[in-house]
């Protein structure tokens, strides 16, 4: 692949959006060519980044990859411009309906893509790692405890039950427990015991930005790559 | 394989054997058909266990695996009469020389064997574990930390630079920090950090059954194998 | 004090009676003059130290404390033989009645005692630090998590809801968390989580002599004390 | 005190004293009524705080407690306001001479102030647990592990040295750990390790506003105290 990749960026206005064009900036392998937003954007060109209305989507210049962190009624028309242009898709956008879902299985026969709830790469290595440890521990008990800030609803959190359903995959029988408390962004421990002695795989997010980050890593790393539905840790290095 | 499995403990009389002889009586898939001490034994039978001195080796009964756990003075018959019955070969003596290190690869054209200087099942997953984060992760910080009693002499410890081997050779640059305090079993902490997010791997020992437990778990893996000198790790579930 | 202490051991054929006896022998400065077992001692002297049966109480020699992990049946003579002898008595046994905690209260006019169901050092130190910190971090978000051996019933932990209880006598609101996994032996954090900080407090046991460890502390501190009922954290250094 | 106190935020350009703008916006129970900055100030008046060069100091209107985070050249002229006015100091501005030290110690006959190299609440706390856990665990092993971002060129850090001090004042003999990794705000390790057991005190900072806030508590319990020279600990609750 000829670097810098280039970037369409959908969603560019929200939090994601956001860090993605902030994190693109301090990195020299990519470039925005488009900055997506839902609405008519306020200036048209931010630090050389070329802005765009959502209904003005058809009118961007040739990209290599389109991430989306958008709305699921902005998804339809991003899935369709990167078939059309053969480009790759990187999207978190959660949401979507069974008939969007089926649109990306079948998008996934003409161009790479890669759908996740959870772009952060070291969430992706651990998920590996549990189903690995459960599968050549059996008969060890596994625990789950994650510990989120005090506005998190759901327990245990959508990353906590992945990783225990990686480790029931492989046999083990888990147990959950779940922590709010203070303003934590996201602490996720699978633990291992056996008799007398014990094995603790702790994942510790520090800011949001590891998900932008993330959707860039699997971003520079799908283009190129035949027509498929990925998954994050297929990207990994 | 025709369980119980039937053992030859080398070594009976040391801490090892000792644990040995008690786990194996815990268990239901394994038999000790001979257990070899170094001196004549003070007794012939012991829990129903039948008991040689090292120089009536050659008349014990026939044995599927044995096991272990002597000084280097005592390897070569031991080694040699698993070969000659056509038995596996558990070890974790320390301090073998380089004929007989040369022997033990000699003999794994014979037979299966594992020589390991660590039988914890947990450190073995571990070690699997840091060379796939590892290379998943370049570019991340990677931090060995251990912490041991304060009778341990050597810093760092011979499975923390296994573990920072074990990083290193997926492209880890390594960073070793060691603790001495207590009457700390064991403990070993691989790091990996990015930005905004951080893996951690911990390995904690509670007491020292865990090698002679790991031992006995290889010895009821090995058995019915194809000769070859295999690791611990090759025999985990 | 003159040393050595004069020690009673009450309940010596117990596991922690059994602890008491092994520990004081590594010591220097305490000397165990009567060992006392619930019924008829095997052998009357073992390793220098003479044995009573329960029923011979009253025949022991002078001694400056007496240690009792017994029964509550064995209690009440040797909380007598303490009174009468005007020695200290440092208790563990559990599952006294009224009346025994009433006498115990009697008793503690007359010479020093300290009754406590936890003896680890550690422990005792970690529930004063809980105070400190939950009255100097008001509105931060409290939690206690303990993990301990699939053998035990009880959840939370007594030791966990003696923590809890040290915080919110201090006006934390706190949560609970409780894992039950392999043989772990104990683990107690107490957590306080503000906005952007947060303070860990952890124990950690790592077997269960720390207890007996406890007591031979206590002892060793509460000869020649005032009549009272102490705590074990008043006999901290 | 009459809510809301009324605040000088002396250094209102840096990174500190824009996060106390901020966290001060979100509270209730104080009201900035100066904001100085070390050039005239673009606007005026932002968000409805008045802005004022550092050479307008003198203008500024009446103020209970002013909040310092600035450099040497501008700590004179903020500390003689104070006096002056008879208004509380915190301050947390670095690299002050001799000079001005001692300018500080006469102040504190006149006002109450506090200074500090680290204002986390968490810190402050953890530093006291130190100094008790210390005293009443001699004997026990003592190590301080830190762990910060790479660009940390210091090592043990400053905090770190602090905990190290408050534990060796108090009889332990200490050794110290550093790790430089990732992006890592800042976390503090002190752990005491006996026979059996172990006590492990950690602080975790998430994000450097934890010092802002800090500052802020301080600065709403100083007011109206006797004029003294206070530590951070001593405006805990």
């Amino acid at each position: 692949m000829n670097r810098p990749i280039k970037l369409l960026i959908h969603g560019a206005s929200g939090r994601m959006g956001q860090a993605l064009l902030r994190l693109c900036a301090e990195q020299g392998d990519c470039q925005i060519v488009a900055a997506v937003t839902r609405k008519s954007p306020a200036q048209r060109v931010v630090d050389g980044v070329p802005f765009f209305a959502a209904n003005e989507l058809s009118g961007a210049p040739a990209f290599d990859v389109a991430i989306d962190f958008s709305l699921p009624e902005g998804f339809d028309p991003v899935l369709g411009l990167c078939v059309a242009r053969g480009a790759a898709l990187v999207s978190g956008t959660t949401g979507l309906s069974e008939a969007q879902r089926a649109a990306l299985d079948a998008a996934a026969t003409r161009v790479p893509l890669v759908w996740a709830s959870n772009f952060s790469l070291g969430v992706a290595v651990l998920t590996e790692l549990v189903e690995r440890a459960a599968a050549a521990l059996p008969g060890w008990d596994c625990d789950v405890i994650e510990a989120h800030h005090t506005q998190k609803k759901d327990a245990p959190s959508g990353t906590a039950l992945t990783l225990g359903e990686a480790a029931a995959a492989n046999g083990a029988k888990v147990s959950y427990a779940s922590l709010r408390a203070g303003d934590i962004v996201g602490e996720h421990t699978v633990q291992f015991t056996g008799l007398g002695e014990r094995l603790e795989l702790v994942h510790r997010a520090g800011n949001r930005d590891i998900f932008a980050r993330g959707a860039l890593h699997a971003a520079l790393r799908i283009v190129g790559r035949p027509p498929a539905a990925y998954r994050l840790r297929d990207l990994l290095d």
